[in-house]
């Protein structure tokens, strides 16, 4: 058998066109490139690994930044206008398919992708239940109440180039 | 706010054009109509429900079964070739986009998308971690074992019809 392919942690398809994981390492470049993505959609604050950098010179796919700090009890919160830029890039799809990932692929990963579900219409109860099965034991109130209170009129979208599925 | 829309248990979109789920009931109709289905593809051996026949009807979707009963120690396993039936429909891209579901969404899809990752040469890390994280507390190790030993060379899929990720 030829070498396996290695997706990255907790990776998954999160509507056409979208893909959302924990970051990723030179490991999980061949599975990469069958994904034949346009950009990557990275959200934390630190600048971006080197190696992953180089991968996507080399394959001609498109870095965003979307640098959001993790809730954290008791004082530190994830800003709604970051969470709305990143919904922008997400939800333009002259950038799909995109891979949105941030640490682990649990928190702001979950964060961005929940609210994404509050501008699908889904009920709190289904976008929760998404929410837990990627974050797994280390669900966080804080990420379920931003999703809950985010008001998704905040979202200036390009409706132009929303993807299909959003209409 | 409109009636928010609301997914069938353990949904999840797969791959480009494969959703899994558990078994849908009416409350899930309308989100379903956003999928556009052309397909559903049912795992279990029991007559499908009157509520999903009469929708798939009204809506042009095709419903195909491919009768599993699940692993249950110590004399129940799941036949092979039935898996390689439901995963040439799956792999057709005529039926797409298909809807794969069973009863809880956890077991017998998870073990036709655990093979389905094996033909697409995942590591056996990475297919039980998605595995996991829709069986939850209810991990079967036969369902495991079957993706362990399940022979990709016996699913004789046309080719020609095969999603170009496939490929």
């Amino acid at each position: 058998m030829e070498n396996p392919l290695i997706p990255p942690l907790n990776f998954s398809m999160a509507a056409p066109g979208i893909y959302r994981s924990g970051y990723p390492n030179s490991m999980n470049h061949a599975f990469m490139k069958k994904l034949r993505l346009k950009t990557i959609l990275y959200l934390c604050p630190e600048e971006y690994s080197e190696s992953n950098t180089a991968w996507c010179e080399t394959n001609g796919v498109r870095v965003v930044q979307c640098g959001i700090l993790p809730n954290k009890e008791p004082f530190q919160f994830i800003p709604d206008d970051v969470v709305a830029d990143a919904l922008r890039v997400l939800l333009d799809r002259r950038n799909h398919p995109v891979l949105m990932h941030c640490n682990s692929g649990k928190h702001r990963s979950g964060v961005v992708i929940g609210s994404m579900r509050k501008m699908q219409q889904w009920s709190l109860t289904s976008i929760f239940d998404e929410y837990r099965r990627f974050a797994g034991s280390k669900v966080r109130i804080l990420d379920q109440q931003f999703i809950e209170l985010f008001r998704v009129d905040t979202v200036k979208y390009d409706k132009r180039c929303a993807p299909r599925w959003l209409k």
